[in-house]
């Protein structure tokens, strides 16, 4: 009988959709990550054809020693993510283990928090939080321009987005409905790569969203961004592309969104752009090191950088969607059948 | 020579305008609030036939003291705000001085605002920052639903509205395109009153909107909405209106977002609410008291309540046009047209 292994419980959803795979289950009993070693002497089992884990889980890293450890019959590495950067999917793929992931399901949510994150650092709704935690809300001086952030409608603003993927379309699609009527805003991206056909390409989303759209190259998207969004994968050429050459090309009243993944922004570059006033301000969903970012952490004591830990797919039904995308990725694979959703290098 | 009192700097843009109305202006030299004694004095001037004063400073509050002071003269008090309880608005017209105000300029900031606290409150967003600031997300306990929150993608949800005038309608539209696709959310609103053509109202809201809007009771809106949005006047008959008996209607997984005015909610009720389990979470732009909020404030202590400090307006795009409006109301007033926007009660 094969079987598949959870390292951690999916929720009743999920769970039930594997219960009623027909395939045996060893499941975590804990609520908590696994030991490394409960993973690897698991995955030895050599019935165990499956594997579903965790992005943000150090047991869970799929790394040479973890694929030795395994079986091998071993099918698959399905991961509660859609990142994969815990993931050595090419050594995976090369001993024929395919690597499922969860796209598309928490676009929507990713794509809301980012467009929070945007008018929370627009309106400097971090440093006001802290404000009136702290007491001081008596001691503001009320005057007509104090506390004032940025507008989300200032006529003509140019929204950039590092990576033009789903999510970044689905952000588009929300902060249009903000941005203001009769100046309207211009989008520029940068992408990995120009194509063949990006003109045609370019014309497309601008014809759907009804503003220009088009793509640029990386200090074009510097230079003339207000709003500069991160929405690309973290990957060798992507590591620190924003950095102090980065910054120093921005406008000063421009402000920077991160919701990929932290590395793909030089934490201190960051920290010198926004002590200097170099950029306006930060919100960031995800920075380097998490999850382990301590109370001192020079970034947490940025007036004008507000960050939450991790939280873009973090509500009930998207995390529920990501889990029986998961649990069906193990299932097709030990069935023999595609992934729902395969990573393909 | 007429004079136009000034009682705050109202920034460039808007002191333009006054200083090319050939109009002598006497404007307050301090970047603070002036004395109440300043601004008495001031109106005595016989030639001062208009003020151009604040929502928030005690010095400006227009009661009997200070139209008892205002000298004959006077056309118009013009402040700089949307809302007026800080006026008492009979008391002017009866001596026939004209109340001016700052209507639509700020509708699409506080929408902004009203927006990001619905997502801030679903997703738990203020817990998550004090959690990040603290020096606690190194022990978060990573799992498929730590932290999560609730979506507003979620099928089929219900929007409620207390008030639905022209900022609900612009908070509608921004929130749509956050909704689920395929099981649409329906809006519901309670308004002061019935309109004998209800049922007309509505189903143009609902054609304008592609979703079901409707007016219901106020035991109905409490009842049914996931998400309870906050934006009436405050008046006699709004004060406390969303107390423990509007509480204990709603729903166990709803929100409250109040971007109105803090007496219509009841502090301590909704701190009760909050902290027994009784609503979800709520969003505050407004807080009763407000400025005078200490950090031992009950409401502050809550993890599920998210207080930011009366950011609605507080962009600079939008305070420029409601200085400017309130300059253009003044010096109307004194050219005897018109005001561009008056109280009229």
């Amino acid at each position: 009988m094969p079987k598949i292994l959870v390292t951690r419980h999916l929720g009743q959803q999920a769970m039930t959709v594997l219960e009623n795979s027909g395939f045996e289950l060893i499941v975590n009993p804990e609520d908590a990550a696994p030991s490394r070693e409960w993973v690897l002497t698991n995955l030895s089992d050599p019935e165990v054809q499956a594997v579903c884990l965790m992005h943000s889980q150090p047991s869970d890293k799929v790394d040479e020693q973890l694929l030795n450890a395994a079986n091998d019959n071993l099918r698959c590495v399905s991961t509660f993510s859609v990142g994969y950067d815990h993931i050595n999917v090419k050594a995976a793929n090369a001993r024929g283990v395919k690597v499922g992931h969860t796209p598309g399901v928490l676009d929507d949510a990713v794509a809301d928090v980012t467009v929070m994150l945007v008018l929370m650092t627009l309106r400097r709704v971090g440093e006001s939080i802290e404000l009136v935690r702290s007491g001081k809300w008596p001691q503001l001086p009320w005057a007509p321009f104090v506390n004032c952030g940025h507008s989300i409608g200032h006529p003509s603003l140019t929204i950039g987005f590092l990576g033009f993927g789903r999510i970044s379309q689905a952000v588009v699609d929300r902060l249009l409905v903000f941005t203001n009527k009769t100046q309207r805003p211009r989008i520029i991206y940068n992408s990995s790569r120009r194509r063949d056909n990006q003109d045609e390409i370019d014309a497309d989303f601008s014809k759907r969203y009804g503003v220009e759209v088009r793509r640029v190259e990386k200090d074009q998207l510097a230079a003339e961004s207000d709003v500069l969004i991160v929405l690309c994968d973290l990957n060798p050429s992507t590591k620190d592309l924003v950095d102090k050459t980065f910054f120093g090309k921005m406008k000063q009243s421009a402000i920077l969104v991160n919701v990929a993944r932290g590395p793909i922004v030089n934490s201190d570059d960051l920290h010198d752009a926004l002590t200097t006033g170099q950029i306006w301000g930060a919100g960031l969903d995800v920075l380097t090191g998490e999850p382990d970012i301590r109370a001192d952490h020079p970034l947490l004591r940025v007036k004008n950088c507000v960050v939450i830990p991790h939280l873009g797919s973090a509500d009930y039904d998207t995390r529920n969607k990501m889990a029986e995308l998961c649990a069906r990725n193990a299932i097709a694979a030990v069935n023999g059948d595609e992934l729902l959703a395969e990573v393909k290098l």
